[in-house]
């Protein structure tokens, strides 16, 4: 089942997608659905017999607008290690966005109005929705925690990634973290989304393309050896690193400016779409 | 005007500190308080004629138990700095915690049970806590944004911190920030807690003290530079950072072990307390 979260009648609402349209479901947010243990597989079917509306014009919302925790996995590909010019750790690079960078499907990535960035860098990823929490998960258990997937554009600030050791600023700008639209239950896809294809596109051009079979700590993993330190909780997002192909590692870089439009997209979870806008200064 | 959050009949409760005893005002949590936009200065009187009891044996909570952010500020003393092998940055070096990581006041800070580390380390700290929030706030007016302060014990597992680029994991180990005890309110502190003695205590013996003073970027600079990039909220935390004497950092090292007691202590702020104990495996 195919989760969105949008506006409607300027109320936050959840729908389930089926084709080009969009069932209501009701009012109650996924993180609370998911913090009552509601089963996704089957809740948007249990609400049958609501409207249906059009996807087309509709305001996306980030399918969780306040999760309890954003997980990020940095360097989770080798070859995006490399050009980012780091030693490749034998464990995850691990840092945290928070709720206030995060922004729908649809609406802009916002290119800040400080005086020393060139521009916002991309990052296609894929988002796991955790159905539940833990401590001290087993990889071989790991997946049942997982109520969907989601993609991710981890759109960057180099500039301040850079400023000090740690690259938490640079990655938590406001509305610099696409997120949405769809999320697609576990059992839609391959187990631990393996040898899927994930692509972003900036203005149409492809800019990564990687196999998700090249993550380095995969989808199970991540969540055991994350959950060895923190409790992880129902609706923690865990978003798995970006391969290849960051317009900061070109030359010259290729980086996202004010009308741009990149899209993040993968076999069977969609595609987020978002234009660039500056942000306007104050 | 000082603030606990405690246990009463099973109930989280909110209390204000007069002398030994503990005023009761009401079941309203701080973050909830906070959000709504109450002035602490006044809502603690306004709520009198309510029972006192005895702050002995009570079991206290972390000031807040959820807040929105908890934004930490590494390398904020230049002795620190150094004692840590790093190049000062002239930028804030900032990571978060979640709240999965708080421990309140009198509770065990847990030593993880993981095989690879020798201890946990301690980090006595002073935490601002936002009363409003805000975004591109000039430094100026960044401490009119602070409801009060309190203290942080960012006990920290340091093979876990070193074993990536990003310190994210070895910070966020379940409860291993101590957070307490008292909210003070910024009106009973000098402005910007400028000019206290910062010590912590391992066992009774000082093994951190440092003036406020010495802080690379006060209070009000990291709000105004945290803001520049990210929406601050009611409730955010900001812990402002260690000075040195930290127990990795000697010879030979200085970690926390199971039975030993931790205080982070700041004149006119409090004692925060923290025994330690090991993890209990499972």
């Amino acid at each position: 089942m195919r989760y969105v979260s949008f506006l409607h009648n300027d109320k936050p609402t959840l729908g389930v997608r089926e084709g080009d349209a969009i069932r209501i479901v009701g009012e109650e947010a996924l993180e609370s659905l998911l913090a009552r243990g509601v089963d996704l597989t089957v809740h948007g079917r249990t609400r049958s017999g609501q409207a249906s509306i059009t996807a087309e014009g509709l305001t996306f919302l980030p399918p969780l607008t306040c999760p309890p925790k954003i997980i990020c996995a940095g360097l989770n590909y080798a070859d995006h290690t490399k050009e980012s010019k780091y030693e490749q750790p034998d464990y995850p690079t691990i840092f945290f966005r928070v709720a206030t960078s995060l922004v729908a499907h649809g609406q802009p990535l916002v290119r800040p109005a400080v005086p020393d960035s060139e521009g916002l860098d991309f990052e296609g990823e894929i988002a796991a929705i955790l159905g539940k929490g833990g401590r001290h998960i087993r990889p071989e258990d790991a997946l049942a925690y997982v109520a969907g997937y989601t993609l991710f554009n981890d759109a960057s600030v180099r500039e301040y990634q850079f400023k000090s050791p740690q690259w938490t600023v640079g990655k938590n700008f406001d509305r610099t973290g696409g997120f949405g639209p769809d999320l697609v239950t576990a059992d839609e896809l391959p187990p631990g989304v393996k040898g899927l294809r994930l692509e972003t596109r900036l203005n149409g051009k492809v800019v990564q393309s990687a196999s998700t079979d090249d993550m380095l700590f995969d989808v199970a993993s991540l969540i055991s050896i994350v959950s060895r330190a923190m409790t992880l909780e129902a609706g923690d997002v865990i978003v798995t690193g970006t391969p290849s192909g960051i317009g900061w590692a070109r030359t010259p870089k290729l980086l996202m400016r004010h009308g741009d439009v990149c899209e993040v997209s993968v076999e069977g979870i969609g595609t987020l779409r978002n234009p660039i806008a500056d942000e306007i200064k104050r």
